[in-house]
């Protein structure tokens, strides 16, 4: 079974490196167009897709899954309608490949010019949300990529349903169908082999999913992998605060959607302004129905509150929990946040201008804000589109990772015959 | 012993990830004034520095090496000086921290940059070129990072009394002398330690010398390396090329200096015009010293030519030898080329400007280069003012490794009170 599985993926790695050459070259009409037949295939097979779904959903129900994990899972009419949309966005984007992103001349004459490339074949790992399946096909193609998809095993016959109009769609634009390709296994044994780079095959992972996923990706990749393992977003509350500013931002930095990477998970106060302003920032997360965990000096201002524990502040709580610290103003914020970051976003709320830069420039985060919510950390919120997922580490792909970090570079030189002294 | 060295390592990571924050918020004005104090005491303990330099050479003598070795192990006055001098360039580079290098506006008024950071804490391991303990060095400061140098042991000597010069400088300008540390040992079990990561204190790894040097360092590290194993540069002679201008750039690009990462290695010649080019630039070649190896086709046309065999395809000679092939045109110059490309530098020599862009786009190098010579693929001769090497990989450096590179990123988002609907 095991040299089964390692020969598939073997030739699954050989035959993504031979489309990534062809895709590399693929005129952006012809993706454009294959981004447009791959949506049109995915509306007039609808039902066949959500008869696979239905078996999917079957089984996980057998296995007494989560009514969140189940959400997840569905698909629908109108679901698979924003599916297409997802697609046709993303086909009208700008093409990155080609695109020049500087360009000098030295005083020998010599033109040099830097100019996007895609990067290669890009394996993207993730759990069971089907519609995964078409936005990272569709997010690597865009960028001149091809791509290796391992989706969640529930989801293993949407999955294909999907991958099936994904392949149509490339092959009626005249493009390889092995451009978008599918683990046709649910072992778990591919994952590792995946994570091997496929002798070479493979140039990077996307893991995208929850924290054991994306540390089991982490600890065993041997190669790049752009993602993150927990967004511990930090608010921090300066004393030159405009309240009422703030207690939107946090609200809306924790609230609107607590389960997202970029939701807040602490929020700092600072100690100058404390006594008036926490009152009011805790009722109004509070009220929103969110449950506050304090430190001690915290609760020397509202003692009902639940004490938070060293713990408190390095967990992802993804849920309607929060943790509230006082701290000594901008210094004791840039400890605290330098200290338990986990590098993805942070942000500052303050009137104070001089604050705030000292803050963006001394916060080592992917994202650093000044004013604004956490929640807005996303490719789309970024003007980029679309995002395969949000990177923190400090190569090459930083922050959200859209189109464009999907891609490489080379430096084009452009000569008249010089020869080096 | 073993875990002695580990242990040393461990703290000398420790020191170098604290060094690198106080280095990523130090001000351009200090990190120069290092620099030139740095070179003021190099100049000021030239004396100390041939001293150490004459153990180090005593002892190489006594294990018989090569006199190329000896030549790049030997430090004189003058050598001295340049070294110092090499500073001040780099002094007087731009300080690429901080520099906005995109800024755009949301429809809701956020305003995002995108802003240069340093990358953290680089390793540098490098052969006996005691030179390279201050480049290395004086680079990584440069870009705001700790940096962790590990040189040939047959140069520890000069080395380390280079190192205390630039400890000097560094302390002087109010830096932290761990800002720069040099692996206090010669045991080789170091380096495997540094591959290692040092437990997350080294973010990135960049080797510096000869093939088995970076095949050990890409084989083992267990993060990100930038660099280049071979250099097997492609030059190919169209049919439309002017014979004269490429006359003088082949021999420029094989035999300026045969010897560097990007010197040319195998001739490629337009089938077309092989029976007329062919005979002038091997003549040319010839008359400047260089041994010939061709493929059939040629010796078919010099049949006094040495055969070569497929082995020369890829053989980085790094010496006074060229492989020639005839090939049929620009498509069988792009399949010889992507099929042995190590991907560092190729050059098309054209008069036609379509030919040259269709070899511009397909050739996956990180240099592709129009009527000039591939000896060009250097960071100074880019206008970089220095680099700490070529990289050939897909991710973030690629092509000369300057200052900039040798940065990472963050988003800087500010808002005036935006909260995500």
């Amino acid at each position: 079974m095991t040299e089964k599985i390692k020969k598939i993926l073997l030739e699954i790695g050989k035959e993504a490196r031979k489309a990534s050459q062809q895709l590399a070259m693929a005129d952006s009409k012809i993706k454009d167009n294959a981004l447009a037949l791959m949506g049109r295939s995915i509306i007039e097979d609808k039902k066949i897709i959500i008869q696979e779904n239905q078996i999917d959903i079957e089984k996980a129900k057998e296995n007494n899954i989560s009514n969140a994990f189940l959400d997840r899972l569905t698909l629908n009419e109108e679901r698979i309608e924003s599916i297409a949309i997802g697609l046709k966005e993303i086909s009208n984007l700008n093409d990155p490949v080609g695109e020049q992103i500087g360009r000098w001349k030295r005083p020998n004459g010599l033109d040099i010019a830097r100019v996007r490339t895609p990067l290669g074949v890009i394996g993207v790992i993730y759990e069971s949300r089907p519609n995964v399946t078409a936005d990272a096909g569709a997010l690597c193609l865009k960028a001149g990529n091809a791509v290796i998809l391992r989706g969640g095993s529930e989801s293993y016959n949407s999955s294909k349903a999907i991958h099936r109009c994904l392949v149509k769609g490339l092959e009626a634009a005249g493009l390889s169908g092995t451009s978008i390709q599918i683990v046709p296994t649910t072992d778990r044994e591919a994952v590792g082999y995946l994570l091997s780079g496929l002798d070479g095959s493979l140039d990077v992972i996307v893991p995208r999913g929850g924290k054991s996923l994306v540390a089991r990706v982490q600890k065993e990749a041997r190669i790049p992998v752009f993602g993150h393992l927990e967004g511990i977003c930090h608010l921090y509350v300066d004393k030159d605060a405009d309240v009422e500013k703030a207690e939107k931002i946090v609200v809306n930095a924790k609230m609107r959607r607590p389960g997202i990477c970029g939701a807040a998970e602490t929020l700092l106060i600072d100690e100058a302004k404390a006594n008036t302003m926490l009152p009011i920032l805790a009722n109004a997360l509070e009220e929103s129905g969110c449950e506050l965990r304090g430190c001690n000096r915290t609760r020397n201002i509202i003692n009902s509150l639940i004490p938070a524990e060293e713990k408190d502040w390095t967990t992802e709580y993804l849920d309607s929990v929060i943790s509230i610290r006082i701290v000594d103003g901008i210094r004791g914020a840039i400890d605290h946040i330098n200290s338990y970051s986990t590098n993805h976003t942070d942000s500052i709320i303050t009137e104070n201008k001089s604050t705030a830069e000292v803050f963006l420039k001394e916060i080592d985060s992917a994202i650093v804000m000044h004013n604004t919510s956490t929640q807005f950390a996303d490719g789309g919120e970024f003007g980029m589109g679309a995002e395969i997922g949000i990177a923190t580490g400090r190569f090459h792909a930083r922050g959200p990772v859209g189109v464009e970090q999907l891609t490489s570079f080379k430096y084009v030189v452009r000569g008249t015959g010089q020869t080096r002294p």
